[in-house]
């Protein structure tokens, strides 16, 4: 079917089933000049927001769009993971080629209204509207969360233990066979694949780490680790100390790296889009948080390095020789 | 000066100064993975969003970088005035082909920042990112109200009062202008084109009549009056009467209509993109805020029709035909 058959309001009332899914606090959803939906009271709003273009975040015949609307949203909500927060509301803007069927549009919004009802968000509005080339997804999240428990990136302080919430790398070997047409079903390249086309966002543990009293500063790795870290110490004013063979690689990303020849340590730092939380946490603290975080969600809290007064982001590797790092993440414009 | 010698980060910090016009509640602006601020207590929020696409809303090369950063913000601000609400913050997304000059971004951007001042906004925060060919920017407005004072497009009732906040067609006739490439500096001609590129959002006037207590729907015109009151007839489950010729004309819009043969009611009400507001009150109430309202905003309210129990958009011109219309506004895919 060709959107010029049923047109912008006939793909709306198509696209709104299965958008609610907490309906008590909303007082307009989809159809009128703005949603209306009451804020938690007493708590202050987070608002994020990440644009995907195709040919620049995507190739429309490498994804499906189920993949495509899972990850759009994801990594919206991955933001609002690393602030600590709950995801609420999301808004969804979408230009679509004349040569984009009803069928890719409605999977994008399939991906992300199964998304969205894992982690209880609602989408409650946003713009569809016609692109003479590329499909472009702009993904807007609300979410909330009490003022003193939010994490930023400027709260780091010396002695403070680095954690991440999961492994590295993952994606970018995934990115690495879907791009070079690397056939092959095997469940590790499956793990790989999926890394990186439906990322988790670490939404409850995000929250758990703001409530836990002692994490001082969170970002999730959607550059790279240096690259992220990176704006952790600049906003904080200090430096940290990377021991690079403390960094978790999945079973998945040491099999991809035996097959490819590849150093799995350095293609872990140097990846990007695992958006895996990073976080700092009191030092004092770290253990009883890390054990009870452990407790909670089956799943450590990976000690990879600390935070020090260097200024400098020292990264360790076995063979005991340092690498001062320039943050090297992805930039959208440098090439 | 070009995207790539100064990177993505380069440019947020060109961009950001001049942002933040209140600064109290704010807690986090541009910077971390999330903006983060206060909501006024005992307030609802209002969510909006717009995406502009160049090829599909505008062309390049013909307009400013400032127009064109006014007019994405403008269009946004007027859905929040159409829901009688105060804007609050704004988040800007926004791809940026290579051939982009920096100057030409920074441009839209001051478009935005003169805007948002006027109507005490921030810019809270957004995305940067790369396009292959086209341009897009997408806007999204926070804005708040109480409650009981937000205007839908489903409270119309039988007997209601329907006015406007401007006059019609202006915008049409810019864009005409400019499409065709038509010369001439006259005023009037260029009130037009400022009509069309830098159209006023109606905030102060909305919020208004939203706590005027007589006002029962409004929308605003971006559409076009028949295809704008559809949604208002469709969601309020009434007719409407309109009177064509009471439909306010602007002294630039009978010029421009002489010159080039134009029926001036006709052509305004086949307009679009003028966000004028169409508000309906209740019959008994209309009086008496029509006066308030051309006493507060030394400009009128203007009558042109009524809501009915018809369940059709009647539009009487004064040859006394009348034609039953079919809403026919801008559709982004049929064509």
């Amino acid at each position: 079917m060709n959107l010029k058959d049923i047109g912008e309001f006939g793909l709306i009332k198509k696209l709104s089933g299965g958008c609610l899914v907490r309906k008590n606090h909303v007082i307009k959803g989809i159809g009128d000049d703005a949603a209306v939906f009451a804020h938690p009271a007493g708590e202050v709003v987070l608002v994020t927001t990440d644009m995907m273009v195709e040919r620049v975040h995507f190739l429309r015949n490498a994804t499906s769009g189920y993949n495509l609307g899972y990850k759009s949203l994801a990594v919206n909500l991955s933001d609002i993971a690393a602030m600590g927060a709950s995801a609420r509301e999301a808004f969804i803007s979408i230009a679509i080629p004349e040569n984009c069927s009803i069928e890719f549009i409605e999977d994008i919004y399939d991906g992300m209204k199964q998304l969205a009802a894992i982690f209880n968000v609602n989408l409650l509005g946003g713009d569809t509207t016609g692109s003479q080339r590329d499909l472009v997804i702009n993904v807007v999240v609300v979410g909330s969360a009490p003022k003193e428990e939010i994490l930023y990136r400027s709260g780091a302080k010396k002695g403070d233990v680095i954690f991440c919430t999961g492994s590295l790398g993952d994606s970018r070997a995934g990115s690495h066979l879907i791009l070079n047409e690397i056939k092959g079903d095997s469940e590790p390249f499956k793990g790989l694949k999926n890394a990186h086309l439906i990322p988790k966002p670490y939404l409850r543990e995000g929250k758990f780490l703001a409530r836990c009293g002692g994490a001082n500063s969170a970002i999730d790795i959607s550059d790279g680790l240096s690259s992220d870290l990176g704006h952790i110490l600049e906003q904080s004013r200090v430096g940290a100390h990377i021991y690079a063979e403390k960094i978790p690689l999945s079973e998945n990303l040491k099999i991809f790296c035996r097959r490819f020849n590849f150093d799995p340590v350095r293609y872990a730092v140097a990846g990007g889009e695992d958006y895996t939380l990073l976080v700092t946490i009191a030092r004092d603290q770290a253990k009883k948080i890390a054990e009870k975080y452990h407790e909670t969600f089956k799943n450590p809290l990976f000690e990879i390095g600390e935070i020090t007064d260097s200024n400098q982001l020292e990264l360790e590797f076995s063979d005991e020789k340092k690498e001062m790092i320039t943050p090297t993440g992805w930039d959208h414009f440098k090439k």
